[in-house]
């Protein structure tokens, strides 16, 4: 798993870790065995980056606050993901078998209900203002999954609707790490605002790389089978591109695949061909580059905020990440 | 749907469900609808009254942080509700297909992760105390239903064991209950803790009653099928009671059918008629008297607690509901 450059990040995002550590211990040990299995999995540490630059950006320094609510965020993320590989049936997550499939329905199930609990445990900690963004974001997130789903298979998704989604599932939680990170580091409205603005647009920047990489990608670097969004009739902006730019016999049959309730992996292959061949791929990382442009932009606009030189950093990695 | 007495809480309860309504509402129409469907079934309103008792009986009077605490109880209660049919494969809740029959496992799942955010939203503005006593119950509520899920089929189960199962499920809940009510109202922590024994062992009561009335009750009064526990190979005082108190023949019977993962409708009510002539339901009976005992032990041992006679017609309700 490709994980964010290190940024001087390095320990204080240790320090996340040993609070993650810390915050899935339970009697039983089956949470905290499978909590352990998904955490220890890894991804990209995009969430906590967020977080912990936008409080030093503000001119923050001791840490504990920031590195306190980035295992929150972690701890939420990784309640999401094994519900959602629940409702989706994607039977890997980062080259492992996803937990359900692990250990049950059931032990994923609650296990993803105990880390949500333990993750408002710590944001609780943090006052009013703390627990409105994280309860909007997670609000968001349920509500951009149940959105997600009403749109399987739906060909005629619109850009917009897909960017309502990736605003609630991806982008969201990423804009609520810069509100939190510069609110809780004493930053101003302004700053708040501005951090807010940068990780929102980097979230989708993000998820527009994401969705071209489970097109492209090497699944054995990827973790998880290339074309999952297809063979799951998960419209993204690619496939938006594609049905508008394909020659017309070509949409016809992305179309008919996308809506098929039974896709075989030549279903899959010939659907990524067709994405691939209407020129959607460079389209969607041109508008990607677009997004990271904004978030830099609503730091850069600012001449009171540090640490903008990482913020581009970790733009730059969204934009060039190859898994 | 049976519910508690009045005990001059009507109104109260009445803003509850009004507190409730206001809180599951959603921009994603199908969020509010799934939650309103589960709430509106009803419930017995035990959890509500306890915090409502709880804050009166310190003293307080200006109802609102104890209407709005009892709301986020609630909807904590129906975020379990729904994950735990999913869990248990149980069909009808409440006399009413479960959600997840109704609108599907993920549409189910994601509302109930719906559910405890908003809950924690409303508990987060209560500060650091309610979020701890709230965060420990919900990672009981995992816990337990964990711990239960690897009892099923288990004869060996001991009484400390469903103890411990219960004092997590259903007990912790109404405990804490009675332990923010009197926080928030204002309580000493002796008041605190009076309270919050008083729901613990209230609660416990409580699951013993609902206990027998699974084998014993009128399924269409119940609101779900008779026998539920048996089905489900969920072990219960009672049948540790009837494994110990049967003839031998039973005994060896009972458990096969507990055992197996195949049930017929037959062995479920051979299971029932042999739990019944064990004596097992009055010595269960018994002891939940005994747990209500301590219940009002609890509170009348202090002086400096208001509304015990309603505490007690509380406690008379837990143990004389006929479902």
């Amino acid at each position: 798993m490709q994980k964010v450059p290190d940024l001087g990040l390095e320990a204080d995002i240790r320090r996340v870790e040993e609070c993650i550590e810390e915050n899935i211990q339970s009697d039983e040990r089956l949470l905290t065995e499978i909590a352990t299995y998904v955490i220890e999995s890894g991804g990209k540490r995009l969430r906590p980056a967020m977080i912990l630059l936008a409080y030093k950006s503000v001119g923050a320094t001791e840490m504990r606050p920031a590195v306190e609510l980035a295992a929150a965020f972690e701890l939420i993320h990784s309640a999401t993901l094994i519900h959602d590989d629940i409702n989706d049936g994607g039977t890997m997550r980062r080259g492992r078998p996803a937990a359900y499939k692990q250990y049950g329905i059931l032990n994923a199930l609650v296990t993803g209900d105990f880390l949500f609990t333990r993750a408002f445990g710590i944001g609780g900690r943090f006052g009013k203002k703390v627990v409105a963004i994280t309860v909007d974001t997670c609000s968001g997130l349920a509500e951009g999954e149940i959105r997600q789903k009403r749109n399987i298979g739906n060909v005629g998704l619109t850009r917009e609707e897909y960017l309502a989604i990736v605003k609630r599932k991806t982008a969201g939680p990423i804009a609520a790490g810069g509100r939190i990170g510069a609110l809780v580091g004493g930053g101003s409205s302004g700053q708040v605002e501005a951090l807010g603005v940068c990780g929102l647009n980097l979230g989708i920047a993000f998820q527009m790389m994401d969705d071209i990489l489970d097109v492209t990608g090497n699944p054995r670097v990827l973790g998880k089978g290339k074309g999952s969004d297809i063979r799951e009739g998960n419209l993204t902006l690619l496939t938006i591109h594609a049905l508008n730019d394909a020659p017309p016999a070509e949409r016809v049959e992305l179309a008919r695949i996308l809506q098929s309730t039974h896709k075989s992996p030549e279903d899959v292959e010939r659907a990524s061909g067709i994405i691939a061949d209407s020129g959607a791929i460079q389209a969607v990382a041109e508008e990607a580059r677009r997004f990271g442009s904004r978030a830099l932009s609503a730091v850069e606009a600012r001449d009171d905020l540090l640490y903008i030189e990482d913020l581009r950093e970790l733009v730059t990695f969204v934009l060039t990440r190859d898994h």
